[in-house]
């Protein structure tokens, strides 16, 4: 590109030179994403410090026809941030709370705060900043809302778009559009809010956010519970709901073989129920009210379930420890399952009451098509929201199994589909699953995606090949590191 | 328009003559929005059975280059629905309910379905609709959703546009995008459902929608309140959302003149409080939990509001007749005003924060313009959402009051503006505040939102002059009736 030495001149005049990396050994974290799927390359990473420098680098590479692919904590599950070659521009050094006003119960954060320091900056404000995630330490907002983030806190609280009232973007030409508003209520002509969040850096690039807070809860109750099977676990969850309503904040499933690698590979863990059962489900209610704890309404909620026969067995945390302990049951599912070798991982969502359905047919077809492999099917069940999750067949080459992700994807999505489901639930699209939206998306669906990149980044020069591709399709999309 | 009768021809032979009104006495009802205050044009009204029949109406309209403009209940207070010119497509006749799905917790249903309809039809499942506002009897749902209505719900489930799970839509060349999905996460892609919520028709035609339900609250407690001014009303806001979280279910200000008219106008209604106050407001309290009344948490949660001195007196409704009556001391506000003859109106938003600053401001420079006038601000304060409504001075001229329309917009919309607020909160943008909207709008905004009109709606066919309208304006906006 003849362009890049000026392009990098004017970067480093403006940034300075700490903050425009053109090193390969300074450039290549940035080109990898979390579980090394993917490798990319870029001409250099740009770092700069603030929204103006951000606009500055994205203005000069419009200019220059240089792609910019935006970066947050760099944590993504679907290569989403990995560069095909331009330029990286890294949100890191955006990372301060602007502003934290308990009243309106709101807070403007830079785009490069992590997820974490934004939960803390609330709590210190007597607040509560719902959103939490596995990565919650390393993410950044930016990204979670760039990606439109899921987690733990969906059922009570929503999805990232759900906590945002207003943004700060820079646009493909390196324009700023402030939408920094603070209101709950604003019909003011188009939302454009929502057409930034999850669209994963293609129609512009996050720089600030105005997020929600909500007041602390004063106490919570959870238990884990022992059921026949996902049908009774759908059950239970109406069962909760109906009782609990916002109260109901969590409820996770963990299949046996969850519960199994989890005891195996976590030091000290204990099996929380004295049987074994067909399915398993975290619960947890929470409360604002000091007149009616948390603990007291999950207790008499699951009693009834027992009474009602929907449930085989339960146990209640008895101190924040006991909750902590049961929770980790869960959370560290994720990180066990490498512990068991290869596995190839499906974000999918359907609507609840085909969950049962799901869980069946995906799981009967996947074990079919190769005996030995240990389905992982888990997460939040109550959001529709299951990482369906494929662990090798022991003693099967790890390598050998993971040439077969597209396979599998084949087998998940399919069934994903014929139950109105979406083949990404809170992980995005990004490179991973860019030709699985093509093939499963209504073309007229997949046409209105089109022209709103056309409209907002004609030249596609922010995170060229992500998400949606002009017709007939992008660049190689996938290649392997 | 040339085209019209080979148009109205094929319109006809597909809806049937009694579906495609032309005859003045016919097509009048469609001319005119709900307060009198626009008579538009219409080259005829086609009132189409179900969504097919509607995407043959716009394709044939595309064709022949004639605008459309779609109506539901009619109810718009912007004048959204007025047509200037082309077509009115009626969706009145798409009035089915397609579906309940309790375990879901969904409803689906087409544009046409009356909000009341809607609401039933979930109570009958035993769940609860939460959007409720003055016209749901007559609004239609998808008249709701194309302008994202507020409404008294609010404060705790959202405005419409977060009720919304899917989409049909009618695009401005007659394609249909099927985005009807029943999920709680889907990050397949660009949220094109936030971009036709809220547009008000211009971008596209909602025919269905799926939509969330919540568990019906089994208690809820309602209080009437007297505090000594804006600011103690802020106060005493905070301290229950903080004690209630997501069951402080309104939180609604009258101010006293507001008061002093529904109790003239209202026969048999008594003042609530013995004492005259500042300012007062509306809460309520709901819980869905069997085991923590709500009316109990609302009389503590106010009884340390008095302890604290945030709160003047209160009283609460000792049994649902009394609930209700205290809530009719609110509802019948928007009406009772007609009886004191013109009133000039404004729905705006600012951060909650500044709510105080705001009403202080605005009344201050109203109060100045014209002597005499009187300040009725009331509304959806829990929100940050006031509708600033100014009643005419006692004597004067209705009419001569209402020409000043436009002086006093300018003068509440710069407070709100120079607040960080919203000149529409929940009514929109239509004709009456289109040019506000650019007035006010931030460039590079109104350039996305231009962006995103030509991206959808090329030749500018869907509900043309409203909303957004080309760079250098669009046609004259407010021929008054």
């Amino acid at each position: 590109m003849s362009a890049s030495p000026d392009l990098l001149a004017a970067l480093t005049e403006r940034l300075g030179a700490a903050h425009v990396l053109t090193a390969p050994e300074d450039v290549a974290p940035y080109l990898v994403e979390t579980r090394g799927l993917h490798r990319g390359h870029a001409l250099a990473v740009a770092r700069p410090a603030d929204a103006a420098e951000a606009a500055f680098v994205v203005a000069r590479c419009a200019e220059a026809r240089v792609p910019v692919v935006a970066q947050g904590g760099n944590t993504g599950l679907v290569s989403g941030g990995v560069p095909q070659g331009g330029l990286v521009l890294s949100l890191a050094r955006l990372d301060r709370v602007r502003a934290v006003d308990p009243l309106d119960a709101t807070i403007t954060v830079e785009a490069g705060v992590t997820l974490a320091d934004v939960q803390a900056a609330a709590d210190r404000a007597g607040m509560l900043f719902p959103l939490s995630l596995a990565s919650e330490g390393s993410c950044r907002i930016g990204g979670n809302l760039a990606t439109n983030a899921g987690g733990t806190a969906v059922l009570a609280y929503g999805n990232a778009r759900d906590l945002v009232l207003g943004l700060e973007v820079v646009l493909a030409d390196g324009r700023v559009w402030n939408g920094l508003k603070a209101l709950r209520k604003d019909n003011a002509g188009y939302d454009l809010k929502h057409l930034f969040v999850g669209s994963e850096g293609t129609l512009g690039i996050i720089t600030a956010a105005v997020l929600k807070l909500f007041p602390k809860p004063l106490s919570r109750g959870v238990g884990f519970v022992g059921l026949a099977d996902p049908a009774a676990a759908l059950a239970l969850f109406a069962h909760l709901r109906d009782r609990a309503g916002h109260d109901l904040t969590a409820f996770e499933v963990i299949p046996p073989f969850g519960l199994e690698i989890v005891l195996r590979h976590t030091p000290g863990a204990t099996p929380p129920l004295a049987q074994a059962h067909g399915t398993y489900a975290l619960v947890e209610f929470s409360s604002t009210r000091t007149d009616a704890p948390a603990a007291a309404a999950l207790e008499a909620a699951l009693a009834g379930a027992i009474e009602a026969g929907l449930v085989e067995d339960a146990t209640l945390g008895a101190s924040e420890a006991q909750n902590q302990a049961l929770w980790a049951l869960r959370e560290n599912l994720s990180e066990v399952q490498r512990r068991e070798g290869g596995s190839i991982k499906h974000d999918v969502s359907v609507p609840l009451s085909r969950l049962p359905k799901f869980l069946a047919t995906a799981t009967q077809a996947c074990e079919a098509e190769m005996p030995g492999l240990r389905v992982c099917a888990f997460g939040h069940f109550g959001d529709g929201n299951i990482h369906f999750n494929l662990s090798q067949p022991v003693g099967m080459d790890r390598a050998a199994f993971l040439a077969q992700w597209s396979r599998f994807n084949r087998i998940v999505h399919d069934v994903v589909h014929a139950l109105g489901g979406s083949i990404a639930a809170e992980h995005g699209i990004g490179l991973i699953k860019r030709d699985e939206l093509t093939r499963y998306t209504d073309p007229v669906a997949l046409d209105l995606m089109r022209r709103l990149k056309a409209a907002l980044d004609p030249d596609g020069l922010l995170n060229p090949g992500k998400v949606v591709v002009p017709e007939g399709g992008g660049p190689p999309a996938l290649p392997s590191s």
